[in-house]
């Protein structure tokens, strides 16, 4: 059990200079396994497979840090965790539906669920940590606002995931649509976390919402940076998505960007190819994206959203460790090179 | 707008002894109407398709009779309706899941969502539908409470459809075995419909654990006949589903108890096949399911189920014409050809 513990302890490096946030993740974790072990047969064992490496878990680490800014934070500790696990499994719910989508084959370096499992078991496994999570939410909930945050957060999400197959193949899709894609894809699941923590540790709920906006536009930037890294990146891992990506019409921030200082219109020929694309032509159009200024102007929008953030956290909270710790992550996850 | 009514009205004539019941139902589906209609884009397209056609309602159905026992029943009749739709929706979900992992291209005579939308829109639909109705249920529950019920009967069902893939190919599935399956896969969501409908018209909750155990007997009732349908209905719209199911390995009520009753082997060595079935040996199984006393058995077990679920609610509910109305539409549904 405490070899089981430090393997997993050694996952979470990311948090090594937030200790607190650190001993959070790993407690998550294990309440995670603890539910996801009680499962029979095949959905079990896919399951398990999903959190055998977790993530970063930046979404529960909003939840209990805007959970640490609250008059009941300590008291609802324990529910608050049980809280931020089950925004989690939300949002692996939502990672295992769009590996189906996209047919991915790999997440986190391990074969996706469906790869493993088939695609029968990846549908109810992201069904059933959906399931999981509005359990572990309704139960430690003060109140049903929490709830119906949470019903309208995953609606907006689901209609942020969509729009970029309404946008597919349209090559005049506009910095405002892409940015209102990323909000829904990423920012409002951010969003949501950094509001049921504030909420749920007592904070009022004009307040709380002062922390939804921060969670978007941390989750906006996060977004925009990691349609950068796929640009930037000299991993094959990283690189395989976007490629295929361009050649299923879904086009990220630095491509659209770098579309529009395309005055002598070569980028344009060859995204609109789309399905035709041969490997040499996709890694053109990747170096067309940096050289057109696609990576700088997405860079820069990261910095304002990121710049926004910032200015939110410091107006509306207050001047302590807490408040530090969160600005300290803004700017790591800016950032991050992997 | 009278026009529409009217021809959604039309489609509601399984209702017509039940005015009552008829009158919620079109509402139900406007509120389902109003809601889909705002969801933009190909996402809102699928689930206006997904709803064009109602089927029966049976779980909505199931919240207002139950919730027209309890004593709020007409001050609360407005969230009824909606708690009501929320159980539709969900049910709604479910079927739009189902059939991207059976691969059906046919849904209530209709293109199915996958067919017509792609992989990518039926997932998102599903989860969208989950999402709606978790937003109607808490918006409009008295508590937590019946939210709590509704995601541990979400992780019910999830593990009872999975159930049926971890016994694929399972000769020797137990009748035990196949009754729990078919409790997770239909029961529960019976049982969560009457239990929310009673708990929500103010029934306390020892009270309305009484509906929910009458709702998983009528499900399971239910169940059973249609499993039952699968092997004496003619037309075709039924036999497609059950025949590919022998050759995935997924065997239903009638042809396991048949299995039990094969003493010399013969549909033992003919489902063995698997995926190398002839159309022809598929019908020779139809037959022999017949013969071997599978549907038999089925039908005297779903008579059995009818008969829990009548005794249960005369025993726990009051002598009236509501109880009267549930007592009709047990009867009506246990007899249905169609």
């Amino acid at each position: 059990m405490l070899e089981k513990r430090n393997n997993i302890k050694n996952k979470f490096t990311f948090w090594d200079s937030f200790p607190q946030v650190q001993k959070d993740m790993i407690e998550i974790s294990h309440i995670i396994l603890t539910h996801v072990n009680s499962v029979p047969g095949l959905l079990g064992q896919a399951l398990e497979d999903t959190f055998a490496v977790p993530g970063k878990m930046l979404r529960p680490a909003c939840v209990m840090l805007f959970g640490a800014f609250g008059p009941d934070a300590d008291q609802k500790h324990d529910e608050l965790q049980k809280i931020a696990t089950s925004i989690e499994t939300l949002h692996n719910a939502t990672l295992i539906h769009d590996d189906i989508i996209d047919e991915s084959s790999m997440r986190h370096g391990r074969p996706s669920i469906q790869t493993k499992y088939g695609k029968h078991i990846a549908v109810y496994a992201g069904d059933y940590l959906v399931a999981l999570s509005l359990t572990l939410l309704s139960e430690n909930a003060q109140s049903l606002h929490s709830v119906i945050a949470d019903g309208k957060t995953m609606q907006n999400i689901l209609v942020g995931e969509t729009e970029q197959y309404n946008n597919a193949y349209n090559i005049d899709i506009s910095e405002k649509e892409y940015l209102d894609q990323i909000k829904g894809k990423t920012g409002v699941l951010f969003g949501l976390a950094c509001f049921i923590g504030a909420y749920e540790s007592g904070t009022k709920v004009t307040k709380a919402l002062k922390a939804k906006k921060f969670g978007e536009y941390l989750g906006q930037a996060f977004q925009l940076r990691d349609d950068i890294l796929d640009y930037t990146t000299t991993s094959s891992t990283f690189k395989k998505p976007v490629l295929l990506d361009v050649k299923d019409g879904i086009y990220s921030g630095p491509l659209i960007f770098a579309l529009q200082n395309d005055d002598n219109n070569h980028l344009h020929e060859l995204v609109k190819m789309g399905k035709d694309l041969t490997q040499d032509q996709l890694h053109e159009i990747e170096n067309l994206v940096n050289h057109l200024g696609g990576v700088e102007r997405a860079q820069k929008l990261a910095d304002q959203y990121t710049e926004k953030a910032l200015a939110s956290l410091k107006k509306h909270w207050p001047d302590n460790e807490n408040r530090a710790l969160i600005e300290q992550l803004t700017g790591r996850l800016l950032k991050r090179q992997y």
